[in-house]
């Protein structure tokens, strides 16, 4: 038996003891450690999602655990093991997949969303989604792989060269992560956030924040760039003035990562991507050698994991995490599913 | 003396006899034999780029011609020698002239639009915009380098690889030129375009061309592609729906060439940008290179040049060639400099 945290409806978390017989062939039960709670978990507790999510639906995407039992076929793990779960499952038969870009698979099973994720205390998955840990690396700080291999990827998109001007545009937890991997590969970065206390921790993590509500961004950016514009903008607020402003700050032959999701149609000053020969590329997710270095990069500390999380909630009081992540102020909440181990003895 | 076709005012072309001053130093003189009459001339003639455009003035910016006098301290350049003009000077001080693209100059002079055009019998430009002509190239298809230039450009920008397959939205000549140099690169190309003599002749360059109006277009390229959707598309239509059809038709890694003007902000499906990873890229102008390969593309016949022509009006008869064009069914149609040169003994 299990403990999990489950989404039922619009804003509604309950708790239920589920089973989790002995791991199939093919599979690996794992003990979750910690699971972040991310911003599409909250887009999914607003009930913004439910024509994908079938409920009840456990979520949790970003996670770290041990392997706890290992199930008929499985070579390579034993238990023990620290990991974390890269969670995409594809179908290896769409145009997609067969170009090779499997983390875009026209069916793309997106564990934690499209089915049962990691808020629990047994989880049973297919061993190919397993990732290993370094031994070294605590499991606090490696539940942020997976946003980590978000910024990678987004990072690895844009191309960023040593020595390129970087603006990203949104300090939330992946801007953050993004403004840090960008800074490792070279970059000189700043950020652009409207609210004040990620600005105040942009700034602790050495980076010149702005604030669009108040400063003139693109005059800034112009000032620090010499006229030229910055060579990078990363979109990572999802609003609507957040895409002006990436085209706005861009030199000519500037390139625009959207990492944000924008559901809505925006406005976008297509004559400036004429007139200045703009590219715009869009990132989602990220592939294995994307997490492979993210569980580098978390783990060698470039990625300042104990900065950026900001609250850990046991697991039975996920729906406090939801709300405290709803109301602003914290950067990465984790949930911690080891406390709990006693209520399934 | 020279005669010249010039822009006064909206909707307003005059004819007048200008003097022709011997070439100063780095100057050549030239007798333009034929000029394209461009859609940004069209624009120009609308009163719509009259900020822009100082009147009167001298308009036409894709030409063909001769050396006539060659001025002091040129080097390279004869009497007799056939030309066109790449109709671009930059100031080589900007950041975009520093970073290496000088077509992309902030202070960019287009020659035809912000300086004296070629709309005339003798001309004199810097030694610096004329590129060479092979003697066995007829000067009428000549006059078609300068657009297929673009076209050279457009496919490098969007990198068509053998084997894509690329969709082609608005079939006016850009458009048709852009279809035959991605076929020569090894491209499979469709042309999307409203027009039914349009489609008529793109079916007689040998391309398969559908209806935006009448045909599902994003249907028939999951059909072509067996749902992966295009590699490339280019938006030349300069129309919203162009834009939204663009974006509609490509795969996964996409990528879209934005050629056209859009004057006006577009909504943008952003988070397909986002959820198939596609990249936009603005392409505008070329650079010597580019125009260099179209001298090539058009003297080796690559480039249908007889059937692009349409048309061809002596200089003086200028407004009929301008209400030709607007009026629609033609493609290319060209001003004939050389039979008025008795107007000026």
């Amino acid at each position: 038996m299990t403990l999990a945290v489950r989404y039922t409806a619009a804003r509604t978390l309950d708790t239920a003891t589920l089973k989790s017989p002995p791991p199939g062939p093919g599979e690996v039960e794992l003990a979750p450690a910690y699971v972040g709670v991310c911003g599409t978990d909250l887009h999914i507790f607003h009930g913004d999602m439910d024509a994908r999510v079938a409920t009840p639906a456990v979520l949790g995407h970003e996670m770290s655990g041990r392997v706890v039992r290992v199930g008929p076929d499985v070579e390579g793990w034993r238990p023990g093991d620290a990991v974390t779960v890269m969670p995409l499952r594809w179908d290896a038969t769409c145009p997609a997949c067969l170009d090779g870009h499997r983390h875009l698979c026209h069916h793309l099973d997106f564990v934690g969303i499209d089915s049962p994720g990691a808020m629990r205390q047994r989880w049973t998955v297919d061993a190919s989604v397993l990732v290993r840990l370094p031994d070294s690396l605590p499991l606090d700080r490696a539940a942020l792989v997976e946003p980590t291999a978000v910024a990678v990827h987004d990072v690895g998109r844009a191309a960023v060269r040593d020595g390129e001007r970087v603006v990203v545009i949104g300090g939330g937890p992946v801007g953050m992560l993004i403004a840090v991997v960008a800074r490792d590969a070279g970059a000189d970065v700043r950020v652009v956030e409207p609210g004040a206390r990620r600005r105040t921790l942009a700034g602790e993590l050495g980076f010149t924040a702005w604030d669009p509500g108040a400063d003139d961004v693109p005059g800034l950016v112009r000032g620090w760039t010499g006229g030229a514009g910055a060579d990078i903008a990363f979109e990572v607020s999802g609003a609507a003035a957040g895409v002006d402003t990436a085209v706005d700050v861009l030199a000519v032959r500037g390139r625009l990562c959207l990492v944000a999701i924008h559901a809505h149609r925006r406005e976008v000053d297509l004559h400036r991507f004429f007139w200045r020969e703009l590219t715009l590329v869009g990132a989602r997710l990220y592939d294995r050698s994307d997490f492979e270095r993210a569980v580098r990069l978390v783990a060698e500390g470039v990625v300042p994991a104990a900065r950026l999380i900001t609250r850990v909630v046991p697991l039975v009081e996920a729906p406090a995490a939801f709300e405290a992540l709803e109301a602003g102020g914290d950067v990465k909440i984790l949930l911690d599913c080891t406390g709990t181990e006693e209520a399934v003895a």
